[in-house]
């Protein structure tokens, strides 16, 4: 039994992270977050502030001004998307083929919107014609929401598309691409997305705790015509964007998650050191290589080949086979972190994650070895 | 002029933080949070969790089981308490007498409340009788919100008299501890109080991002009753509770940011290795220390003797001496940042911060070296 008494310093193993996320933190990531805390009024950390914005336009592959980290997990930066663009009464498309769909759902009658629920089934990408059907029914709609890249499922969509779709039939996106941003093209201003959310702990190899976001004009635009308040005050973008919007004259909005925000500046560094395009490659390679040994294994995948995600590979448990057990011991003999189903695939998939710094062979051939001798 | 092709690495250099916060981040702290990242799902995290809510009921001097730190900034954890607890058309008793009760005002619109707002002026206290008098006056008032220790002005509330006055007329309490805990008795089981929230970057010199919070049966029972939805997925107490609540059964709910948890695990371990009444008195002693320094300069006080929080100082500027160049100064020739005002105290005072790690006699002998050197 713990008491306050006989509480020691936490000193954690390290594991090697290929579940779901977080994925492996690279050391130059855990060493930034070490640095000495500024100000968050410092003028060097404000200079910080403007690098970060810089190297998120790079990672997000726009030009978008409102390019920042939201202050919280991806479920903040998906929050801040939907009570900042959604009015109440707006009609919202929301896609749903595994559990984040679902919460954006949540999110958009919490904001009091109007969802209309488009369902695929758990592991299959979203079916455009369903949503073009949608978008034709429903020509006051103002939103189509939709996943990029489902974690629960390891699904990638066609987001360029999707947004074509949406632009078709006049609604703006918002995109979850929690899971896909660096691991997968995301190509915000290409592919024309106008509320798009991420988080650190996927491909970017960063610690949890931030959500970077942008914002197109269109989506400002629709957020300063707002007929009422923000229903959050610290998600509202009225204000964020003062705390954010320029170097040189800055509204105090709230205390900046200072070396959190040193953390994710390094590891979007090293995203830029390697480059995109080489960064999808390599997680590409990768699952090629996990690929070849899963069904090696006699293992087999859950997702259509099309479909699915390199960084996230949802694997069918063999029949008979305790799931939980077999993670357990790779927890516990291998240090070594794999993941659990969720909702309807709960009990009936692991989820092997090749992320960011985890994406690489030694990973691979380490889990396949593990999985060998793990596996009745 | 940055572009992506020059940016560097981010070393920040080692100020003094004497400013109202982000404090000193004690070297235990900053190394506790570049230890290796655990899966938020991990046994020894989960573990680990465990002790900082027993860790955060000893800081916050409670038994209340919901004693967590929410996955945010103290902006985050206002808006925890206030979207929580304030159903449409409730009428909410706040009290103003700096920027963070205006931010209290806000909180209760964007929720639906309905404030009654009783302001005192910048620099005092907040007077118990127009407290008693409002009371009275709005009999079907729900809450009482106040600021124990106002930031922006480094004056102390009597908050266990506050509370006092609420419970008289049925209200429950919603009360900021940002700046104060661990720097002054906040006690919330004694003086019974029901939905508290603090920072990390003040007295408990942790790395900004997380705000430790607790709410009372009371409190729990009022949001349980509630007729419809928290306003916010992200901060609904009915879901964080799932996620925070007993480590044998943990329902999903957001990624929690690891690193950041190590670091406030390790803040409060060693506040409770010095002992909460210890460091309450050390923030008495430094301050006892500061005041004859400044006293000593020539310069005064904008608080009331009795009214000072010792851990946050406000100094009226001497006439004719522009406190922006002499802020630049100490933070350029001494590495040491020391806060301006804010609102209507913007340009008129300093605000000299002695919290947490950062208040010890060095800051204090140094601060008021760098002062005598830069002032006219």
């Amino acid at each position: 039994m713990k008491t306050l008494d006989n509480l020691q310093q936490f000193t954690p193993p390290v594991r090697t992270l290929m579940g779901p996320g977080p994925s492996d933190v690279s050391p130059r990531v855990l060493q930034a977050m070490a640095r000495p805390t500024l100000g968050h009024l410092d003028p060097l950390f404000i200079d910080m502030m403007e690098e970060v914005k810089l190297l998120l336009q790079y990672a997000f592959q726009t030009q978008n001004t409102l390019t920042i980290p939201i202050s919280g997990p991806g479920s903040a930066g998906m929050e801040a998307c939907f009570v900042n663009l959604v009015e109440p009464g707006d009609k919202i498309i929301v896609c749903q083929n595994g559990v984040f769909g679902g919460r954006m759902k949540e999110n958009v009658e919490r904001s009091g919107g109007i969802p209309i629920l488009i369902e695929d089934p758990w592991g299959t990408a979203i079916d455009l014609n369903k949503v073009e059907t949608a978008l034709k029914t429903h020509p006051d709609a103002k939103i189509l929401a939709f996943v990029h890249a489902e974690t629960s499922t390891g699904v990638r969509s066609d987001a360029q598309q999707l947004c074509k779709l949406a632009h078709n039939h006049h609604c703006l996106t918002i995109v979850d691409t929690v899971t896909s941003l660096g691991g997968i093209p995301v190509k915000v201003d290409d592919w024309q997305m106008d509320a798009v959310y991420s988080g650190t702990q996927k491909c970017l190899s960063c610690a949890p705790g931030l959500s970077p976001v942008t914002f197109s004009e269109q989506a400002i635009e629709k957020i300063k015509q707002r007929q009422q308040k923000v229903q959050s005050w610290f998600l509202d973008l009225n204000l964020v964007m003062g705390y954010w919007g320029t170097a040189a004259k800055r509204s105090y909005h709230h205390t900046a998650p200072i070396n959190a925000l040193y953390g994710l500046h390094e590891a979007l560094l090293i995203l830029k050191e390697e480059g995109l395009e080489n960064s999808w490659q390599r997680h590409t390679q990768n699952y090629e290589a996990l690929r070849i040994g899963i069904e090696n294994l006699g293992l087999s995948f859950t997702v259509a080949e099309a479909d699915r995600l390199p960084q996230l590979n949802a694997i069918n448990v063999p029949e008979g086979v305790d799931e939980a057990q077999i993670r357990a011991r790779l927890l516990n003999e291998y240090n070594l972190e794999i993941g659990a189903g969720l909702g309807s695939l709960a009990g009936k998939i692991w989820r092997i994650g090749l992320m960011g710094y985890a994406s690489n062979l030694k990973n691979v051939s380490y889990c396949l070895k593990a999985l060998a001798n793990t596996l009745p």
